[in-house]
Formats: C-alpha cells, sequence, structure tokens
C-alpha cells in the first residue's frame, strides 16, 4: 500500500489538540475524515508530535497509508478541498517507503513560542500569541535559558500526566528572538531537541518569563532543574503562543517536492 | 475641553469599516461605545482614514474631546478595558491641542498589503491576508508599481463612489517585499501619499498582482494609468490584505509617549 508523508499547518483554537478525540474536534480526526472521502473506510494517521489543544502546527508530519498510488501533489490538493472549511492544510506531501514512520522515524523536533508584550490587548494575533503586559528583559531569559541546554533529568519540567519512560532528555536549542512589532515587542523562543516531555515548552517558557519579568534570577533556572520536582517549575504558559515548526527525518521525504 | 489623539489598531474582520452605521458594527461605533462608558453622552470621533469593511487598522488615528482631563495612559486602559471583547484596541494615547485634527492635520498616510502566494488555504494568516495560488514576480510587479509614482490623475485606480474632490494624487512610495514565511512566499506592499482615492491601494495590488502573475506587462500599468479610465484598472483585490499602517503629522502626538 502506497505510504504518504504529509506536512500539516494548522490553527491550534477550536481544535482539543492534535489527537482524534470522540466527542471533540481533534485536527487527526479532521484529517482522518478527510482521508475517508477519498478512500472509504477507516483510516489511522500517526504524527510527529501530539500536540495539545489550542497549539498550533506550522510544520507537522503525519503518515497515511492508501489503496491508489496518488500522485503527492494531487492528494494534497484534494485533501485541502475536504478540509478547506477548518484552519488545517496540507502545506506539503511526498511518497515514502513503508519503513517511514512520522514519529519514529523523526531524529528532531522544532518547537516556536511566540509571546507577545504590551499594555493592550491583541487584535490581529489574539489566540496566536502569548500576551503579557509587562516590559521582559531578553538577556536575562537567554541567560535562564542557557542553563537548560544538553542532557537532563527535566522532571521539573514535566507534566504530571506526561507518558514518556524517562524524564531523561537532551536539548539542542532554547534560544530567545526580540523582535520589534507594530504597537508592542515580540519575543521568539526556538527550541530544539531529539523528543520532548508533555509539557515541556510550556514549562520552560512559562519559567523563562518569570526570569525576564525579573521575578527569578537566570540562576533559579539552574536550581528548578536540578531539584527535579515538578513543583519548582515556574507557571506552565498557555498553548496559544506554541507552534510545532518542524520535524527532521534522517532522508527528509519533502527535500524533493 | 481635552482633546486627546488615539491610536487605533484593529481586526477588520467583522466590522462593516471604520465610520458608524446604523444597523452594522463599525470600529468608529465601537470606540464611541466605549467613550460613552467613560463620559455619559454622545461623542463623535473622526479618524485619519476611513477603511472599508474588512480592512484592518495597525495605527489609525482619531480624536476625541472629553471633558474631564484624563491622563492619556489612564484612557487608553479605560477604553481597551470596554473594548476588551471586540479585536479593537488603543495601543497609544496623548494630549493635543484644538487645533490638531485627526484627519485634516495628516501629511501622510501609509498602508500596508499582505498577499501570500501558496498552494494550500491559509490557516494562521486566514482574513490577514490576500490568498493566491499562483506563483508571483516581485520584480515584476516593482517595475510596474514604479510607473505609479509621483503625481498622476488616478482616476483609473479610484472606486466609482470615490468622493474626493480631484483624482489628481501625489503617490510618494510603492515598494513591493518579497518574504519567505513557512510554507509560502509573502509579498508586502508597502504604499505611501499624503493622501488616497477610495479603493486606490486595492485598485493598485489588484492590478499589480496582474503583473506579477504574467498577464500584463509593467508596461501595461502606465498604459491603464495614462487611460484615466476606471474599466482600464485590473481587478480590485479582496479587503482582508489591506491595513493602514501609520498616520504622519507635522507634529507627532505620539512621540512623548
Amino acid at each position: 500500500m502506497p505510504r504518504f508523508a504529509l506536512k500539516i499547518e494548522y490553527h491550534g483554537a477550536g481544535f482539543a489538540g492534535w489527537q482524534r478525540q470522540k466527542d471533540h474536534p481533534s485536527v487527526q480526526g479532521a484529517i482522518e475524515t478527510a482521508l475517508a472521502k477519498l478512500q472509504p473506510g477507516d483510516h489511522t494517521i500517526a504524527a510527529a508530535g501530539r500536540t495539545d489543544a489550542g497549539v498550533h502546527g506550522l510544520a507537522q508530519v503525519a503518515h497515511c497509508d492508501l489503496v491508489k498510488d496518488w500522485a503527492p501533489f494531487r492528494l494534497s490538493e484534494a485533501l485541502n478541498y475536504h478540509l478547506k472549511d477548518q484552519r488545517v492544510a496540507i502545506v506539503d506531501c511526498a511518497p515514502v517507503t513503508d519503513e517511514f514512520h512520522a514519529r519514529f522515524s523523526a531524529t528532531e523536533r522544532r518547537y516556536l513560542f511566540r509571546l507577545i508584550s504590551r499594555r493592550a490587548p491583541l487584535t490581529h494575533e489574539r489566540g496566536l500569541a502569548w500576551h503579557i503586559k509587562h516590559p521582559l528583559d531578553a538577556d536575562a531569559m537567554q541567560a535562564g535559558a542557557d542553563h537548560l541546554l544538553g542532557r537532563h533529568d527535566f522532571t521539573t519540567f514535566r507534566s504530571s500526566i506526561c507518558q514518556a519512560d524517562s524524564p531523561v532528555k537532551t536539548l539542542d536549542e532554547l534560544r530567545v528572538e526580540e523582535i520589534e512589532i507594530p504597537n508592542g515587542v515580540e519575543y521568539r523562543f526556538h527550541v530544539r531537541a531529539r523528543s520532548f516531555l508533555h509539557n515541556q515548552v510550556r514549562s520552560f517558557v512559562g519559567t523563562l518569563e518569570r526570569v525576564g519579568a525579573g521575578a527569578w534570577a537566570p540562576g533559579d533556572v539552574r536550581r528548578a532543574l536540578d531539584a527535579r520536582n515538578r513543583a519548582a517549575c515556574g507557571p506552565v504558559c498557555p498553548p496559544e503562543g506554541l507552534y510545532l515548526a518542524g520535524v527532521t527525518y534522517p532522508d527528509d521525504p519533502f527535500s524533493q517536492t
């Protein structure tokens, strides 16, 4: 059966998250329903990262198996036609071998977190970024973030419902970018690792925001990490600023498209 | 009576435009209603540019007269409190003299138009940019745009319901910027003039898109301009990509804030 990798963009608002749920709209469910329009029957797709409710996708990757050997371009166009009333779009599509698995073949995930600091409520970016009203110190946030790089036991930054076997992960990048935008300042957190614990990025950003606001010293992040205790974490920030921004595979399925 | 200049950001979707209307939500109406919460009675505010339905504000400017001598920061906070359920925000506020008039004192308006080219439907940017599916040639669009610079009779690029006394205007800038964005290419049109005719920017962009697509040669823009005939204009593009991005005054009221 031909297998296809799909690169997927979606707006997290209005979805209970990536994963299919019985009584709530999900991104997985939306795509599986679209697939059923092309090939009647049940479909189960697997994704690189199961994002939570409200979290956005910029380049989520999933794979699907179909009977017909679709031209990838036609497949993405047909799926987008059936997804057109929802904020989900197939932005790339490529044939892959049976060995490719969107989740298990992935060697790196990249997340982007958008935080906007300004007094006034957001208008265009509402639901697309975390809004806070006070100013932040980007250098302090970066100094705090630097303590998290490398291989650590991230128990402090892991949700209590996390199902990962081990809290030990290697964080390859946590870069804080400050951008002047019309009527405010945006902070972009670029985060990269082979894999993540549940709520890890939102736990990082919520903690670093406390550093940026001056409530924590950068070194307090190190102490929180060393505590290996969920209670030592800063407040977990809301989902609407988080984007799954990219997934890396040893053999990029989209490199030829 | 103390007069205040307000810098206003708004999401154009959900509004029938800037101007107050009897049976439709408008940005002006939303702000006047918020003002009435602070000072009972009727309020009439004047704006630098009366944007159409669906057009966004990044830095619209209006002025209002109030009895109380508000601290500007408190005034913007109080208005934002009453506007919080709508996508309208006061992003700056400053006291001005009675001679200041948001519309008549303005010496320059700046517009931004966002166009995104990609096959897949938009998700995060839906309603925030004009989406087209084919590729565009930015250099060709810029070459076409250059014909429009300077003082001309812009009858071709003026809506039939335009109420300006004269079709002669001076266009100071029409710059096409090409930006790689995740999953597509964005074209930003930066447009600057003392004042504009009705639908002028959307007529420009709709015409230049035809040039970018290869349907028109850049020189055809000159011929359309010289025709001084509305029928010679390209298709007027939709409003959702257009932003009133800035207004210039001889004495910037917001320079001290």
